[in-house]
């Protein structure tokens, strides 16, 4: 693997050089010896991190050198990999697995083939590819890994949508049918709706005939998000403050109860999805946005039934899931291809990485997902 | 039903009498007519309440006339039913499923069959029998209801554990069943360890090799309560303040981290529960007795794969499991039989049905279930 190979490299090998106003490009002064017949990857530019810390403050931009590509890898060049929430948390050390620095940044992306060892039969330069499952170090520009780890896509979606299809709409898909058994004209109910999960939930809900009610905070422009959300596919979309009324089910109009509540966000918008949902639902947390602990009644457990979980798709996708994941994921990118999955993203290009992170930090107020284009 | 045919007599029908220094003795002025050569059960006394409320002002002492015993009908005399905290809930009107007043107190009980009708061949003057499913009524001297709602028993176990088989020592053994597959080795964790499901679920826990850890309020005598349960079978017990450490997983010693917790407490005594429980563990909520809420922080959920959901017995008992019950109850009485199952009582003579109400209702401090003896 590129990444382990040549960050092995030690950190007095290589130069430090300017690069754009915030990084340094480093470049390695010792190449790796190959035997003349072998394949060797370009050099590649990459995003790594020798510490934890703030990723403003400890990310790098670096020259790696071209590697061997032995018989059973695949050399790809990255067209676009995301910043996602997950990426940076990584960066900070907080996230509960995550690669040892010094390492390469990102999770998921995609690429073109560039080259092949003489043992791969299944790919060819030019072909679509992502890491399925996800693999750490996408933020670099040539990755050699083994052919395993990459599942050739359709070409047929935008490169920004093959780059996100994974963390997000993959977790998105599982928590809707891995959770619960949901029928057509049954409903759920999410926080965090704007989020590209909640966005994602949204949409796949809708294509299988599942009603959704939808909590947003209270915030400038709220009609226009509730518009957009309703243009997805949203049945309902109420902010926080709407749902300060004594009984929230009086709102349901002709959706059912809930069923399955998904919160991203806890504190009174997980409270919010728990009032909603119906006897013996089940709520599903995959994030914490505010900070704050989910806090449930006694009455919610026993008299009202309710059951909470947790899903991380990173551990599902521990268990064995290669296969059904790239499935899954087929079938969203297929949703992508008819128009009926799309989220909001900015690409930028890699070039200017550092203004991307400052929005992905949040840095210069809301911003869409932002997606590096190398 | 002898609560629904006698109670459909209108207030004025009968008369009071005093009866001790609270409560009221009903006579009732009107009988029904009887066919001559039917089997008719003794006059009754019952302890009802006509209107939701506290229990010490909305109970009375009635007599109610002896009614018909139908042909598939079994009449009972009661020996000894407990005052169970949901008995005093239901009076209170704050129980999601109670009958609707006026009716008699009281859901579970032990008694001897008194008579019984024609078509009645399983039961026979002098045995033992509980209501199983449980079912409302059981704080009156004689009960007449179908053949089908009772349960033959063993005679060989002390009247007052046959009383109080059904709703906290079933509790106990079905969430040691129900919720998680345990194998000898296995830990389990708990607060409110003092209750009588929690001693309950300590001895069960023994008797299958399943180690505990329980948690109890700082209080005066700890050592003396350590020391009981412990006798019982808890492998270890700590107070709420003993466990305001770092990480209480150090204090397992050899025992296993827990993969199940039941919480009867909520707030502190909740969190410690789920401090305590390995990656992927549940938590089963059967009470909320400080009145605090479950708080449970987002990481848990993701990272840790918590699962959190309740246990109602009566729920479960809904569930078409009426034989399934029998055959734990008699497990139940069995453990009791062979000396593996105890738990603290108080018998109380029916004429002092008021001190034992004033006891459960927690007026003159910590004491153990009360039980009354009719």
């Amino acid at each position: 693997m590129l990444l382990l190979r040549s960050l092995c490299l030690k950190p007095s090998s290589f130069t430090l050089l300017n690069f754009n106003s915030n990084s340094r490009l480093l470049h390695f002064s010792t190449l790796r010896p190959f035997s003349s017949s072998a394949t060797v990857s370009p050099p590649s530019k990459a995003i790594i991190y020798s510490t934890h810390g703030e990723p403003d403050a400890v990310t790098e931009l670096v020259e790696v050198p071209g590697v061997e590509v032995k018989e059973n890898e695949v050399c790809v060049k990255m067209l676009a990999a995301p910043i996602n929430p997950s990426d940076i948390n990584r960066i900070q050390g907080v996230y509960p697995v995550r690669p040892q620095p010094p390492a390469v940044g990102g999770y998921e992306g995609v690429g073109e083939v560039y080259a092949v060892g003489q043992a791969v039969t299944t790919l060819s330069p030019g072909d679509w590819v992502i890491p399925s499952p996800p693999s750490f170090g996408t933020w670099q520009t040539y990755i050699v890994k083994d052919q395993n780890v990459w599942h050739k896509i359709n070409k047929g979606v935008p490169m920004e949508y093959a780059a996100t299809i994974t963390v997000n709409p993959l977790t998105a898909l599982l928590m809707l049918e891995d959770c619960v058994t949901l029928s057509p004209g049954d409903a759920i109910v999410q926080n965090g709706a704007t989020s590209m999960v909640g966005q994602c939930v949204i949409q796949i809900a809708k294509s299988r005939g599942i009603r959704n009610i939808n909590i947003i905070r209270d915030r400038a422009g709220v009609d226009e998000v509730k518009e957009s959300l309703k243009d997805l596919g949203a049945d309902e979309v109420f902010t926080e403050k709407e749902l300060e009324v004594k009984n929230v089910k009086s709102l349901l109009g002709d959706i059912p109860e809930p069923v399955l509540g998904f919160n991203c966000v806890g504190g009174n918008a997980a409270s919010l999805v728990l009032k909603f949902l119906r006897h013996g639902g089940t709520m599903v947390t995959y994030g914490g946005m505010s900070k704050k602990p989910v806090t449930v009644s006694t009455s919610s457990f026993i008299f009202k039934d309710l059951s909470l979980r947790g899903f991380w798709l990173q551990k599902w996708l521990g268990t064995d899931k290669a296969e059904e994941s790239r499935k899954m994921i087929d079938r969203l990118l297929g949703l992508v291809q008819d128009g009926k999955l799309k989220y909001k993203m900015e690409m930028a290009p890699f070039d200017d990485f550092n203004t991307a992170l400052d929005k992905a930090l949040g840095k210069l107020g809301s911003q869409p997902k932002q997606v590096i284009k190398f």
